[in-house]
């Protein structure tokens, strides 16, 4: 086991061996969380914020749960009501924070690069929640545990990334961890919502999706970011559902075998059609969401480890941290 | 002891013996609330989460109190801000909301018959907190919580209810209640704010306030729902008053020990004079909240047994609930 | 010992040795936060209710941890969704929420006296969280904290309160409380910035912020609240710095060894220069933050105290409060 960081701010600071050992410590938190009663206290005692600066009901939800199964003491704040309306910069935000000595601090914020300059002002552990265009660390590690329960490993796989990618910091993370891990990953969808430079990481860039899914063993749809599209081209919904939306037809260029994936909250019959999402041989969208409660127990209990450890050596050395 | 369901959707599922089943639980732990220490461990290791699509401050704090006396874990998600508006649809939002393994999900949605359909999409227990113009249940057990300790009896009583009864949910689920525990239920109130098709509930209608009055042993006053309204006869409120409005000398029509309740928010002037709802004599409106958080934790209790036992059985027959 | 109050409602209400009290079970508590264990259980079984009527994610949050931490179950009640909103009385409010029988309930709201009359109808603690421009005892009792620690002692002081004094409760609570402790308080600010008949308070009103930091021992920075001012004169953010802003040039006025506050959230480059605010050694404007955690502690644990005496006391005499 490594996974030795203070922070969780993204994948591209995790080794293969890191991703292995969340997976795995998640992995056995899923049957956890499959039976009767839930309560562990591995965080017990532990005082976890959530501070999202963009709304998010859907992964708010994911970690509040997550840390309550833990035993962690949870505490919400809405940000948009806070003091940023004030005219407090982030860096007091962060600072004030700071001095009520959190433990795990979750944090969600519109620009990229924004939970890392928080993280060099606290003492606690910081996990990025996604932040702009850049990373979402726990949605790419949910989605890397789904693969492998359905796939029975998380390598050597064809996986390709569809639609709307130059908006998707989902589509950014899973592209990271994807490479680290030796699975060959295309990016398919419109040329206009391709980000410029995707080159360096490596993958093939697909315009046409029939080609893009041939034999693919994933197929991950990503849900089309309307509000993030500022003044640059914006497709008609019927217009992309002809061209890019996942239907069966262009689902049968993949393998027989290939699942379907979607991290939510789904525009039906724009990025996919109704049926496919619902069908239960090839669509595992809702293990995703299981998946991920799992995922963020794993990440908050080892990054509780490393602080805990921390904490022990900076007190024998009569230290606070 | 009865009360054998998954889910509590609408009084009109409950029978006779279940109505007494709760009400006889919520009454040992309106007792229990009174002591100082509170906390009783039933829901421990549980989660509840608390989903409401419409704001109600004090529908929601009096089932967050209840589930956190209780000892389960409680989430609240406010729907409001939530993925419903990036165009999620309501089913897609109950599988989510699934896979993340709740135990109790209490539910508050503007369309009747939209938590009956969350309830069949989900594995966990289904409470409806007020849906449409369908059903409130926990707000008419508690009404009849509050008349059993203030008469001595549920059965056999004249019931006044006024006011608005076509927008309330409140009045329905109570009519349904009372008719099956054997009461005399009267409506009262302007015909424009008469549900079509009563008559099939048996009960009597009257547009004169005194006349329905006349021998009460419950005068039940309904809030006057404005934003319920659209389109339709908005009286002034002078005049509803006058008519309608609950004042000492209309009172006098009803039996000289008759109570007088109100489910809140109330419009002091509007549906009922200050000085009624203040008169401890005769108003039992404080006792109704309180009578609420315990007929919330009973009506939880019995859910997490019938939950439990499911659980068991399947746990024996090897599957996952 | 003594604070044998029921509720916390102003400075004005404490005696020297309450002041005492609170300040020196606050100085236990920052200990308990610092190491890593933070649960205690002297809130366990209670219920505290956090109801703010005015948005403040700060203050919020330090009592929310503040309660957690002392092990009570917490409940945030936003008001500003509820049933204020349909026309609920402040008084009816307090009635419905004291039938759901809270034992901690904190309150903060827009007009001064509303929590004092509040209070009059409910059972439990009350502690006031900020009303109107009247008081703010929380904030008062930890800036002493912080002046303690950093200076030894909470008497003989020389204490320039600096800014927008007119619209402020901090500044107001303040003031009692360094006068009850024996302490020099001057005013410093514009005119049109000082409240009518300060002089009763027995305080230095100083136009000149050079003169009134002279020999200063404590520098307390207030925030400029435009929000509260309603039609009269707003000064330029730029006159109001180069005037009252506090930079090296006007600290050097102070003592070598003054220390600099600030309540937060702040408004760099208006009241405060950005590089004064970021200065260790004369900034301790984190460890307010940080005395506010340990102060709201030591106050809900005394308060529960008293609170658990009489209900012991009423128990024996047969009655239930």
């Amino acid at each position: 086991m490594t996974f030795r960081a203070r922070h969780l701010l993204g994948i591209e600071h995790l080794s293969q061996e890191d991703i292995r050992t969340v997976l795995d410590l998640a992995d056995r938190y899923v049957d956890l969380n499959r039976r009767t009663v839930k309560r562990t206290d591995v965080l017990a005692g532990l005082t976890q914020i959530n501070m999202f600066f963009e709304n998010s009901t859907r992964t708010q939800s994911s970690f509040e749960l997550a840390g309550k199964r833990l035993g962690a003491d949870v505490m919400n704040m809405s940000m948009q009501n806070s003091s940023v309306k004030k005219g407090e910069t982030l860096i007091d935000t962060a600072l004030t924070l700071n001095a009520m000595h959190p433990d795990l601090l979750v944090v969600r914020h519109p620009h990229s690069g924004a939970v890392d300059l928080l993280a060099q002002k606290v003492n606690c552990a910081v996990i990025n929640a996604g932040d702009g265009k850049h990373e979402h660390p726990t949605q790419a590690l949910l989605d890397a545990l789904t693969i492998k329960r359905a796939k029975g490993r998380i390598q050597r796989l064809t996986v390709a990334i569809c639609g709307d990618v130059a908006h998707s910091r989902v589509a950014r993370s899973n592209l990271i961890l994807l490479g680290k891990m030796e699975n060959r990953v295309r990016l398919v969808g419109p040329p206009t919502l391709m980000p410029a430079g995707i080159g360096e990481f490596g993958c093939e860039v697909y315009d046409d999706m029939r080609a893009g899914l041939e034999g693919a063993d994933v197929v991950m749809m990503l849900r089309l970011q309307r509000e993030r599209m500022d003044g640059g081209f914006i497709p008609s919904e019927r217009e992309y559902f002809h061209r890019y939306g996942l239907d069966a037809e262009k689902l049968a260029c993949a393998k027989p075998d290939a699942i379907v994936m979607h991290p939510g909250p789904m525009n039906r019959g724009v990025e996919i059609d109704g049926t496919i999402a619902d069908d239960i041989n090839r669509s595992v969208i809702q293990e995703q969401v299981e998946m991920g409660v799992a995922v963020r127990m794993a990440v908050m209990d080892l990054l509780a480890q490393n602080l805990r450890a921390e904490r022990g050596r900076a007190l024998v050395e009569g230290q606070y941290v």
